[in-house]
């Protein structure tokens, strides 16, 4: 490692995904582009800070606050959104969402109450933000109801504070980044083994505010299930629960704050399970003719005991796009792990199960081959995203759940029905294409892409016609809004549809009762 | 079988655990007895419902809901309390709880509701009411804020309504007990596999409400996690989830539900994850010298993915008195089951495990034997319970969860110290033995038993200074008040201590939002 790599931070992308030094150059954004009917015929320019009217904070912190608080303009900008396609969209034509007056780093729980406390007397709105890589407008503010908007960046408490080996667990703060964390973990040879597609680029406390998705395809795989105790600074005071492996007494109190998306109190830290790092791995990738057929093999792997750690189905489009396939198969990607002992047996038997349902184990499996085009591919689908968008494409990720027997007919009726809204929003021919990433003995988890060239100038107005026809299938197939990408104001339609009307009711409560200013990340689950 | 077992009910005890014809009888009484110090000469009388004071309803139901709701007060003494050992104690003394004006038994949501509405009204306390084998103080009434009580039994609402084969799901109401539901299950080949102690005398409403854990030692064990969808009637109308695998929208609806005790509704119904019954089991027991490498085993277990569904550890008191040992050693039981392929395998492996940390397999493990002697006196211990009871011993079961690190200490502090507490109390020497009901890979949950002859016609007070010794052990050794028993009346102390008081805000505002008119399960939970 030279000295250069040690010490020049690589610097992230102010409104695009990820590193700026990975970001596809004008040429990958040509070859993108060409994939698609109907883009620019040269990428847009990347947007900069210098350009945006960046106005004068409305608000002055006190001085006991300053030292926490910042008004760069450039950090400002950094923090006026998420990376939805719609974020970057906005940035590319120069209408970012509206960027916050301050940017607020605490160091500690003290300075999150008092900042809180700050705020609530002052109505100024807070949205607390981690690694920012919300793709649902969970970390910016919209509307006008509030003096001013501070975005409380927790990424400067991002600490393993100790560590149980016994018990393994760890108190990790919330704004720890996947590889800060997973790094400090490695010393005590335990991982939490949470990597969900952002990993790089999202925090803890993030993960435990929108209940998110990760590595394990089976069984246990939500950071909920990994949450062994939450810290949560609420205006009303700070909630500490217990380490516990398990308990009954009454309404779990974290499973109220997980998923809160920050509008009931900041996750400042976490008791978390941690593991030993697997010792054993086997892996294979199968392929099908007959998607329908495929489908089956996943939901007859899912409902045995084998418990494999990936378990994704990619559609001949996602094969396609990702080299996991080149001529039209379905593709499913097994994957098993293990501390304990040896899981060929177990990738045997369930590879057994796949070919009983037609599958065909793909030629080069052992090596990189399918697998590892895969794993490659998933990393780096952000930053194509965004390549694509330069060059005026509309690109609409969106994830689900649905019990099995909906399985089928929902990603018929999305890939018919989005494609046909996508189409008519912009006289193209739309791409749609689906995988599975996760799935369980009652039901699976789709995640579909949608791609299109947009109307130049007005891509935010056709994602908004595809998001709007892809909530309305979603809702007419009883599908979830979001299965672990959260709701933040982009899934609010489908969200207060789908949330049962006495649980918005004592959801609104314990808001209040919480947050009785109503300055926490205001827009988001409740008005 | 007989005509006679056809159509002949067995009849429930009102004051006791279980069915009337499995209670000991006095010869049994006498010998348990004899097992303990100081208890009486000779049994305390079966209770008559003849001898209780049972008054005249305070408030008549309206004639639309009149066909619902009875006054017989045999019925009515059945519904004063649940199966605590303080609730048999006071029976046994001639001193029940309050005993409820009214028992409704609705037949379906709208019933449901329509009591609701009716007793918000006029000012009647509903306390929710399934199997009644509560041990918690959950199903009773203390106080007299309200002008009349009305106990809510959902048993006649006890249909399998709907089978999803393809999902491995089952929309079950809620009021089934256990045997019940399993029954309804069984010609789809499926079962819920929960099965709590109180599996024949519990209702699946009241595992969903109060958190039960279930027949699984390891993994998924939680009623919680079997939960795909949850229908609950409250005072502000009817919330009704969506069937999902998984869903990352918002904190989840039925999280606050489940565990919420009939304090913020009633559930009517849910859509449980059923599974395909076990093809494949296997089991052992292994006798351990030293409790403490014991432990070492068990926690080792719990941290491979091997999965038991049974990994119980009886330390010897437990083992002796469950016959599962006779030399004074601790007894690991450990089996395991699969519907997908043996599990001899995971079994030897988990074998060896636990022989590393100094266990032996027992000698007669293959046949009954330990795992057999277990299994049978696990089901037969409430019973023997109300025996000892008669005899004027004072029993307490409880127990809890800890972290790894904490397991040592926290066993050591509760054998001393609330064996201490029991002896200053009644003079009499106590006995306290433990196992361990659940296992994780960060914790445990050990379950207690405590037996010592009372005093004399104040067996309740003896018990409250014992389980005043438990609640504080429990506290100083940040152990849960619940693993699976629920919070009831009977936990308030403990609970109120543990909950983070932010969430105690939030759990406030919710139920006032939902309950205004603070007629459900009042002083459960929430004053």
């Amino acid at each position: 490692m030279t000295p250069a790599a040690e010490t020049v931070p690589r610097l992230r992308s102010w409104w695009g995904w990820g590193y700026q030094d990975a970001q596809p150059d004008d040429a990958e954004c040509l070859a993108l582009g060409a994939l698609l009917p109907g883009t620019l015929a040269r990428p847009l320019p990347v947007p900069r800070v210098a350009d945006l009217a960046v106005g004068r904070p409305a608000v002055t912190p006190p001085p006991s606050l300053a030292h926490l608080v910042g008004a760069d303009p450039g950090d400002r900008a950094a923090h006026a959104m998420g990376k939805a396609y719609r974020d970057v969209a906005r940035a590319l034509r120069g209408r970012p969402g509206r960027i916050p007056d301050l940017v607020a780093r605490p160091t500690g729980d003290r300075a999150v109450a008092d900042l809180l406390d700050w705020a609530g007397s002052h109505g100024v709105a807070v949205v607390p933000f981690g690694g920012g890589s919300s793709v649902v407008g969970g970390v910016e503010y919209r509307g006008d109801a509030h003096r001013a908007v501070l975005s409380l960046d927790l990424t400067s408490m991002d600490r393993v504070l100790e560590v149980d080996p016994t018990g393994r667990s760890a108190r990790i703060q919330a704004g720890a980044l996947g590889p800060v964390l997973e790094d400090q973990l490695r010393p005590h040879g335990l991982t939490l083994r949470h990597f969900p597609q952002s990993f790089e680029f999202s925090t803890l406390g993030g993960w435990l505010a929108t209940r998110a998705g990760g590595h394990y395809a089976t069984g246990h795989t939500r950071i909920d299930d990994f949450t062994q105790a939450l810290r949560v600074v609420t205006p009303a005071g700070t909630s500490s629960s217990w380490r516990l492996p398990s308990s009954g007494a009454g309404p779990s109190p974290d499973r109220l704050f997980l998923g809160s998306e920050g509008t009931l109190g900041v996750i400042t830290e976490a008791w978390m399970r941690v593991q030993e790092r697997p010792r054993h791995k086997a892996s294979a990738a199968l392929e099908f003719t007959d998607f329908q057929r495929a489908l089956d093999a996943v939901r007859a792997v899912a409902q045995t005991d084998l418990a494999p750690a990936n378990c994704r189905l990619l559609d001949p489009g996602e094969a396609l796009f990702s080299g996991a396939s080149k001529d039209g198969s379905s593709v499913l990607v097994l994957g098993f792990e293990s501390a304990t002992g040896p899981v060929d047996d177990r990738l045997a038997a369930a590879v057994d199960l796949a070919r009983d349902h037609g599958g065909r184990v793909a030629a080069d499996t052992a090596g990189g081959g399918a697998v590892g085009a895969w794993r490659s591919a998933f990393l780096r689908m952000p930053y194509l995203r965004d390549g694509l968008a330069r060059m005026g494409a509309v690109v609409e990720t969106f994830e689900t759940a649905a019990t099995w027997d909906r399985i089928p007919a929902l990603i018929e009726a999305v890939r018919a029905e989005v494609g046909a809204a996508a189409h008519a929003a912009t006289g193209q021919p739309a791409t749609v294409n689906c995988r599975l990433t996760h799935v369980y003995p009652d039901g699976a988890a789709p995640y579909f892409t949608v791609a299109v060239a947009g109307r130049p100038g007005e891509e935010v107005a056709v994602w908004d016609e595809i998001k709007a026809a892809a909530t309305d299938v979603l809702h007419r197939h009883r599908a979830t809004v979001t299965h672990h990408h959260a709701v933040g104001r982009d899934h609010r339609p489908g969200y207060d549809r789908q949330r049962p009307e006495p649980f918005a009711l004592a959801l609104r409560a314990a808001k209040g009762a919480l947050d009785p200013h109503g300055i926490l990340n205001p827009g988001v689950l409740l008005d």
